[in-house]
């Protein structure tokens, strides 16, 4: 039986659970693709670290030029992180002709667009399952299944941490700094949690989703990201009293008769009923709408070794088979739809706001003259004394643009009645 | 640019649906392929039909050997369902070197493992994405991107007839016959809802997920199935203050170790947090278990017109792509497991039971003291007085073999004290 050499860069997290089911699984995945999968060579940093695999150690390298210029090695799998030097490896193997699988987020969103363009040009192929969402084939089925369908939305909860620290919070009624440092202790959240609370790991992700769904290229740093820090407790108390529960949601739209789209990654409020909901703890889930397929939904763990050692060993079976029926560049990615971000000032929400105000007759119709002043009109409220004679208001807005509700916020925070305004949140219907 | 000639067998609902997304979706189709994909020829029982697509008269014919011997087509879509004669069409269309997508679940099911042997001889594509869960990408997640994984369950709701009857029983508190009637008013069940509410439809699907799944062939007849008439609205309300619903699941399991599978589908109580429990209406959803990638899930319509064509669709473009780049024949799927199917009788499953009785003291030690002689012990009770005098005593047991659950019911219903059994249903955890 024919045999394909694939060349690991970087055995941490994902290179290990890549390396343990391409062992585990041999006999199955040799049957599946016609050829065996056989690992030649890895590059580490470190050649004395403990994997958590067991493999020869004269497959270990520490200089990655041994895998990409190693001639039996067909596919290179990039699993580093990183854009330097991840990106000047990945262009060295598509110059030495070989196929890439990869699983790094920050690379694809900030250079995915060119590197696929490299790969499509060689008629190779550059495969990033394992980028978005861990295990779940979010890339596949936008890409190839769903294929058939014009996205028009893409809505997902794709950072695990941020989803653990919330699911947490309305489990237990815990603060985030408390749940935070659990985490950390836990081994879920890293000593700096900066990628993920404020959310650049979603950001990187929702910009490969929209990039693929709407077959543009997507400025990652043009995508609002607004992390998690902010929400409270009892904004998670007062959200469940509302029939919500609050996620950090990544939300890409486009409207493709305007030429334009939006993708944003902040926290939200859902509904109980809405599928994403009741995605709690370490899981993803990606939302995909079409014009033929409407909603679809796909869940699964969104991080750990063996999950996206799922999704890069399924990348791996791919360009394996197409090697087999020789067949590299089988899959085009169009990027020629040409959208443009919309401004955030012309994008409408619906929002959540909590405040208080002394407990006094007609603290609500003055509060709500002042959303009316500012065109925004109000979905739902509950008022309710606290045990500081305070009444403690929440609204809820239609629809309405940011900048209005904005400015409604600021002048009601300025009544003589208002005592504070605590947070406000956007609503995803 | 290079054109695909296209020819379609069947122009009902599915058909409809596939013959829009070509036309509507052409240029971006076009794009994602590098080729037009173009409807040649169309054949119908019934030329003066009025379709819901617009589509050019010249293309209709009612004669099938126009479209399988037309040497301008390419690709064939039978969508037309049975197995006479379907599967006579797809032997002659690969006997003319045609590359065939089909959305026939019965066809699959009885003699797909056959109809993918003489393609895989002959290096021909034949792909079936439509044919399970409608518009759900569910064959090719397993057969591509979980491809890394042996599956080890996989566990779904694949029917939306009885999805939506027993959602709306839940929500009405509804007899099952009025709402099937209903459905059928509304043209969610068929006149006759046999295929639908015994469950012959959801077995179907089941056998072409286990063979895919556990690359084995499965032999339909040989899978247990039970419908859903026996379920009534006291069934559903009691299941929901267990904090469960009751929907008509269909599960396969291997235990690769002990070369066995077992395959059924039954009406099963799901506890609410279940991901399968939220699954409401006319959706369905697929559970995958792998043993890399934990549990992962895919969601969405699981029938219709555009769904079902957004699936039939897909695989064109696959197929497509595979013309495109000469590698027609590309995915294998081995199904070399040779996995036994495990009797009825040795299967373990959790069991509810609802008995009614005289409302007398021991009663519950009594009933208890049966299930404790065949060996069944009890998770949970619920013993509370109806309003004729008895007490209604719901059980549910521990996994335990099918033979000592139905023993202890049936010398339970003859203890002097039981004025009843009324149903008994099966738990999944």
């Amino acid at each position: 039986m024919r045999e394909i050499g694939i060349g690991l860069i970087g055995c941490g997290i994902v290179g290990s659970g890549t390396a343990a089911l391409l062992t585990d699984n041999a006999d199955l995945i040799a049957s599946r693709v016609g050829a065996k999968l056989v690992v030649r060579r890895i590059a580490v940093r470190d050649l004395s670290k403990i994997r958590e695999v067991s493999i020869p150690a004269e497959l270990f390298t520490t200089n990655v030029d041994d895998v990409i210029s190693d001639p039996d090695i067909d596919i290179i799998a990039e699993l580093v992180g990183g854009v330097d030097p991840a990106k000047a490896w990945i262009e060295a193997a598509f110059a030495a002709k070989k196929q890439v699988v990869t699983a790094n987020k920050e690379l694809m969103a900030k250079h995915g667009h060119a590197l696929v363009q490299i790969a499509q040009e060689n008629k190779l192929d550059f495969y990033a399952e394992g980028s978005v969402a861990g295990g779940i084939p979010i890339i596949a089925a936008m890409g190839e299944s769903l294929a058939a369908n014009r996205i028009q939305a893409v809505m997902g909860i794709v950072n695990g941490t941020t989803n653990f620290i919330l699911s947490k919070m309305a489990d237990e009624g815990a603060s985030f700094d408390d749940v935070l440092r659990e985490a950390q202790a836990l081994g879920y959240a890293e000593a700096d949690p900066t990628a993920d609370v404020d959310a650049h790991d979603a950001r990187y992700k929702i910009a490969i989703l929209a990039s693929i769904g709407f077959g543009t290229p997507v400025d990652e740093s043009s995508v609002i990201s607004e992390g998690i820090r902010t929400i409270t407790a009892r904004d998670i108390a007062v959200a469940k009293d509302l029939d919500h529960v609050i996620k950090l949601v990544a939300v890409a739209e486009q409207w493709e008769d305007q030429g334009t789209m939006h993708v944003r990654v902040h926290p939200a409020l859902l509904h109980k009923d809405h599928p994403l909901a009741s995605v709690n703890g370490a899981y993803n889930a990606v939302l995909v709408r079409g014009d033929g397929v409407g909603d679809t939904m796909f869940y699964g763990r969104g991080a750990g070794s063996l999950p996206t050692g799922s999704a890069v060993v399924g990348d791996l079976i791919a360009v394996s088979r197409n090697l087999v029926s020789g067949s590299t560049g089988r899959v085009h990615r169009p990027a020629n739809a040409n959208l443009r971000m919309l401004p955030r000032e012309l994008v409408k929400s619906k929002f959540y706001v909590r405040m208080t105000a002394k407990d006094l007759p007609k603290v609500l119709s003055q509060v709500s003259n002042v959303f009316g002043d500012f065109d925004v009109s109000i979905e739902s409220v509950i008022q309710r004394a606290n045990n500081k004679d305070e009444a403690e208001i929440v609204l809820i807005t239609h629809k309405c643009l940011e900048e209005s509700f904005r400015g409604a916020v600021d002048v009601a925070e300025r009544l003589p009645v208002v005592t504070g305004v605590h947070n406000w949140i956007r609503v995803e219907a």
